[in-house]
């Protein structure tokens, strides 16, 4: 008897996923997994990969199918929260089972995930992260996690020790902060990042996660990396690590240091929810 | 014995105040105001008019000195969301008497002023706005509310009706939605603008609008102009007002076509609150 094949479904919630990304994502995937991309991966509909019923269609469908084990987010890219009030109610016994993976834009659907408590989510590389320069690594890391051939090596090493965790775009959490989809933080170690976000408009952002009560109510901020920031027409004077102490020394939340995330090759996983004894 | 000379100070509680620009709006002030800038105004550090206190002290100590008919702040550019923990807790008595303006970054400010009902908050155009071609008619039209010469002339038309409005930068009240800061909306007639944002931005911005209880809870939004938007790498398919409807009628929000307002010489005023009758 052969050793489980895990059934890893990929499906774009927002922007549409290059043809060629599936092949070479496949070519080094292996043995101990099978790669299902979804065709709505491939539509075009302007911005997006398809219109949002086909999107929110391909998600639910694919969460529901009891043959997948996980669903793999393709690609990030605006337009998962445009699925946020499509998706989430068809989600039946099947979709409860399953791994979620992505990050990015699709931390929305990670974000509602984990707040429905419907499955087991993690913030990590996707399939797109293959066209990046060493994007490989990524792609490798995240299929050894899916799988369960890795254990937790390609798990942040911060999130191993008992504890309530989760990881957002520093973006993403900002526009999910006072919705009706926002997460429930509390106890919980947030992992942050962010990409070409220019230094006055993280400081915002944080000003925004920072002066919220559903922020308030973690444990504590971990400063992933913020990817290139571009060149304002006036330095900021503070660069991303001290906007991120300044606003919580500012507001009474504890700042945990850097965490090992970010929008690039070296991207770790982090499970959302409690691990440890008592959890 | 002469009429009544409107006095009104001027702070900058984000970006410095370019020295020129007082000259030029005082030149054209006529005799009904006189303008007092305050020195923070010209003060530099970093991205900012001065450090957070010095723009805070400035703030506070204008807002409560007596002689003073008015605060109107000087210019908008980042930095205004970093007062409000720092100067509301000390407005006093002749704080609540004065009239505000400004829009932009210091919507920031307008919506806690708002909320806490001090004064009578407008939205409108700034000292700075000399600086756009055309821009003496914004300032004029500023200025004639201010000093009560121009009556309502220079105010949104469409805010002259009996009931409750207020007024925002899509981005400024997307960054307040969820926060302690958060304005109370409920009842009232929403106008909203934005300058330089792509329109996947923007219809990211408007679902944290419309995904919120805080803008659920207004009577209706009305769409002003959204300045310059960039050329994105892929179309939007979609264009401000259709953004914005959209969102709008997937949220239940009645959506009461355009407004009069934006990051232009055109800038209608807003005067924040409830008018007429029962008001």
């Amino acid at each position: 008897m052969g050793a489980k094949v895990t059934r890893i479904g990929i499906v774009a919630p927002g922007r549409v996923l290059d043809e060629g990304i599936a092949d070479r994502v496949t070519a080094i995937a292996g043995d101990a997994v099978e790669l299902f991309f979804h065709p709505q991966c491939f539509l075009h509909d302007g911005h997006f990969a398809g219109s949002d019923a086909a999107r929110a269609d391909a998600f639910a469908q694919f969460a529901n199918d009891p043959s997948l084990d996980a669903i793999w987010f393709a690609r990030g890219g605006y337009g998962a929260c445009r699925l946020l009030d499509m998706a989430f109610e068809r989600l039946g016994a099947a979709a409860r089972r399953k791994t979620y993976m992505g990050y990015s834009d699709t931390g929305f659907l990670l974000a509602r995930l984990a707040r429905d408590g419907i499955g087991r989510v993690a913030h990590g590389p996707m399939p797109a992260d293959i066209l990046r320069e060493g994007g490989e690594a990524a792609v490798r890391r995240a299929i050894g996690f899916l799988s369960g051939a890795d254990g937790e090596a390609g798990v942040e090493p911060g999130t191993l020790a008992p504890g309530k965790y989760a990881a957002y775009n520093i973006s993403v959490l900002a526009s999910l902060i006072g919705t009706v989809h926002a997460p429930d933080l509390s106890g919980a170690t947030l992992l942050i990042e962010d990409v070409g976000e220019y230094h006055y408009r993280l400081d915002r952002l944080m000003f925004t996660l920072t002066s919220s009560e559903t922020v308030r109510a973690a444990a504590g901020i971990r400063l992933g990396r913020c990817g290139p920031i571009p060149v304002n027409d006036v330095d900021f004077g503070q660069d991303e690590e001290e906007i991120a102490r300044h606003w919580c020394a500012r507001s009474g939340i504890a700042y945990l240091g850097r965490a090992d995330i970010g929008h690039d090759v070296a991207n770790k996983i982090v499970v959302f929810g409690a691990r440890g004894v008592g959890a």
